[in-house]
């Protein structure tokens, strides 16, 4: 390797930048960084580099891809009278006066979730058909089991035959994460990218799944070991969907939600603490009737706030390359938990209690007082959460951090805690730290925990 | 609709644009387009719209995404001494550094196409155990006809099974335009987007399917159904795989070289106008010996004037998203023939047949004398390509052209040479033009080609 390398540094390299410009329909490469934008059609954001040498030619490609995606909320999204499941992604004005002017009727694939369908299937129908849409309901058990590439080439058979016009006619997921994320992959891969639209109808969804670019199926008995980043032209939310929702699927959805509010967020804390409990009992149901832009009433605060947070961490990051993410508290411990005691403990269930030991190794490094550790415990514990269990050892602790760290870049990354609704990046957490917390978690809450735990 | 029109009309909104910044590890919107940069560790270059009004709130989030891929020549690529397989994707030198100083094994999982790993598979192997690497090589019948996702999933399998770690240890793709694809695909599916590198091993690929962004199999019946625009990190481009690639591929290849010399370059046009037969015939193999940057031989100056004029098409539309395609050029037939003869014609004949027709097209519009027109029919003859077929009927004619239409916004966007090495985008050729060209072009090349159509 040794010699490899000298011969390299002998090497002479003549390093050219391109900008690209389009004169008459060719793109063309101009030298230089700086290019006079008047005398062309059109300069492109890509660049190319070429770095010529005794060994040949190399072409470094530099080019930008602009995601855009809308989240809108709208409530009443199956009453007839509301055409933003059919129009809300269009953002040209032209194009939607185009739409509106033509009787020809819309044409919309729409894949949702069977338990959803038994639920919302006839308001579903009856609104295509108020609307006069060409369509196509796929009701498909869209459940973590089913969550497979096998569903998604069934979703992918449906597409084809229904021959959509895959630049102007969308694919409509209408479900939870598990149908979101499903449909979402079926979407990417049709013809190299398929325009798709969620309308999450859990909690969990809502503020999580249906907010960023991730698709995914599991595979090999790994969560979401396939998938892509592409996300939704369009995601709709209408909370009046959470209404049918298991209690228990509340809790999840809350899960997740406090998590933002714990690295981020410090009222959203506050109103989960004082009014989280009602949210579970009215499922989300405020009285919409008095809505009022600045005076919200708090499902609709929480949910903002929630997705608000969580765009501001997703759109500088949306393919995760920087591997520096606070979303992740919460997920360090609970991918191994959730596996491991599958299926029992849910999604947000495991993700909790992930969030509960970390929140003691906050803590113990000083980071939380004990009065703060305290309250988010019961706030925990208010929501119907499990904040311990016993399959969440020590070992599996450990393991998980080790894992963490071979695919971090060598670093654990680890999100902790300082203070209420802040937190901040950990590469040096002791054994003795993460121990000693691990105990006096155990000590405090092995007992309380026994009602919470297994729902 | 009318009504939701008027209402639409009449809410009142109120729009805010954000920028994100990052303070201490957590990203907050800031209100408006300029932040002095000075003041935040970062600034992304993502934006989040927010828009409220009466019926709710609405976020639309733009960030782009930056791809960075390398096209490198380098010879000799499974020489021991040449370590470009193995650390040419690296463009970090403190990362290469590090490597360079470990004595850990690198790691590394290669899908070869069967047919070349009889051919290149004991200097392969020899390369990887000279070097140390702990590898898996995976031989796999890619033929189009196997063009699936069923082989996705098979590399897939053991992709998981070799547990590699994503971020440092790029699949590697050796074979031509399928295998690249295949591998392409499973890569940009495995844990959402797992580096890969090309190494193309056919004339086609190695100036076209390999240095794009798309990958894709076979689903339904149609080409490149399924896929996704994921570029590779790297392609290496080494021009002695050619050397045992079958004459007909040799001129498959061509095709489609001779595609980017009518729509973009004269030179390039001459050059295989008069030394096109001497390529075929030495299937590439230049005398490396006497290599000089400046002084290139025949082989070397046309896969390098392909490649750039290539990247200059593709760098600035990587994704697609602009319909006017010159490169598509060749391709607005060729699809539904390909197909209809399935397997007698390859890709790039097809491609052929089409461009010739296009040339009468061309020279009937009035946009190439009858010279130009002749000199580019003696060129493809030469070249050992088909120029006319029987099954190209004016009824297939018509019917690719209205299937272009419905999937291109509603316009033709027909690339047309305007001239030798030049070409422009139509939309308004008109039905006469398209006959007339197509009686002329069938009375001038349907004897002459008889002998060149099924070799
Ligand atoms: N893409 C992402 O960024 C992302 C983020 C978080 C989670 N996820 C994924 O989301 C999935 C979990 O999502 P989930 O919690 O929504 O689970 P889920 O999709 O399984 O839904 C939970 C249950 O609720 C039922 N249901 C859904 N809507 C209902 C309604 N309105 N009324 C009554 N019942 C209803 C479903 O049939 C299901 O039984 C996981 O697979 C996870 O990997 C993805
Ligand atoms: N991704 C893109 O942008 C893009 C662009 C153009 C074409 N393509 C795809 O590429 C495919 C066609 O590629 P192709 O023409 O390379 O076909 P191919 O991969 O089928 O290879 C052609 C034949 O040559 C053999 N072969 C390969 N390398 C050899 C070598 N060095 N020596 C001897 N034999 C060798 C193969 O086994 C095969 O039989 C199509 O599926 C097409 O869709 C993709
Ligand atoms: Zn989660
Ligand atoms: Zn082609």
């Amino acid at each position: 390797m040794g010699k490899v390398h000298i011969e390299e540094n002998v090497t002479t390299e003549k390093k050219t930048e391109y900008s690209l410009v389009r004169v008459k329909g060719t793109w063309t490469r101009k030298l230089g960084k700086k290019v006079n934008k008047d005398k062309f059609d059109c300069v492109s954001a890509a660049k190319i580099y070429e770095s010529v040498s005794e060994k040949g030619t190399s072409w470094t490609v530099v080019t930008p891809i602009v995601f855009t995606y809308k989240v809108t909320e709208s409530l009443g999204l199956l009453d007839p009278s509301n055409d933003t499941l059919l129009l809300g992604h269009i953002t040209d004005s032209q194009q939607m006066e185009d739409i509106k002017k033509t009787n020809k009727p819309l044409k919309r694939f729409v894949v949702v979730d069977q338990e959803v369908y038994k639920i919302y299937g006839p308001k579903l129908t009856e609104y295509l058909e108020a609307r006069n849409v060409q369509y196509k309901i796929l009701a498909l058990p869209t459940t973590e089991e089913n969550k497979s590439m096998e569903m998604a080439m069934e979703i992918l058979e449906e597409v084809n035959n229904f021959s959509l016009d895959r630049r102007t006619e969308p694919i409509i997921a209408i479900g939870g994460g598990v149908c979101l994320d499903i449909v979402g992959l079926a979407a990417s891969l049709y013809r190299r990218r398929t325009p798709y639209i969620r309308v999450p109808t859990t909690l969990l969804s809502y503020i999580d799944a249906s907010v960023g670019a991730k698709t995914g199926v599991n595979f090999a008995n790994c969560k979401n070991k396939l998938g892509a980043y592409i996300p939704p032209t369009a995601v709709f939310l209408d909370l009046s969907f959470i209404q049918t929702v298991p209690r228990r699927h509340i809790s999840n959805g809350l899960a997740e939600m406090l998590k933002m509010a714990l690295v981020k967020h410090r009222e959203l804390f506050e109103l989960l603490e004082k009014h989280g409990r009602s949210l579970l009992d009215t499922r989300f149901q405020g009285d919409n009737s008095v809505y009022r832009c600045n005076h919200l009433d708090a499902p609709s605060q929480a949910t903002r706030i929630a997705i608000t947070t969580m765009l501001e961490e997703l759109a500088p990051n949306l393919w995760e390359d920087d591997l520096n993410r606070l979303v992740d508290f919460g997920h360090l411990i609970s991918p191994a938990l959730e596996m491991k005691v599958l299926p029992s403990l849910l999604h947000g269930e495991a993700v909790n209690i992930d969030m509960a030991y970390m929140v003691y190794v906050s803590q113990e490094s000083g980071l939380l007082s004990e009065e703060e550790k305290q309250r988010i415990i019961s706030c925990m514990v208010s929501l119907e959460l499990p904040v311990w269990h016993q399959e969440c050892t020590m070992e599996l602790i450990q393991k998980s951090l080790q894992d963490r760290l071979k695919h971090s870049g060598g670093l654990v990354r680890m999100p902790l805690p300082v203070g209420l609704g802040q937190a901040d990046i950990f590469n040096n957490t002791s054994y003795e730290i993460l121990l000693k917390a691990y105990e006096k978690w155990c000590d405090e809450l092995s007992m309380s925990s026994q009602s919470n735990c297994d729902p």
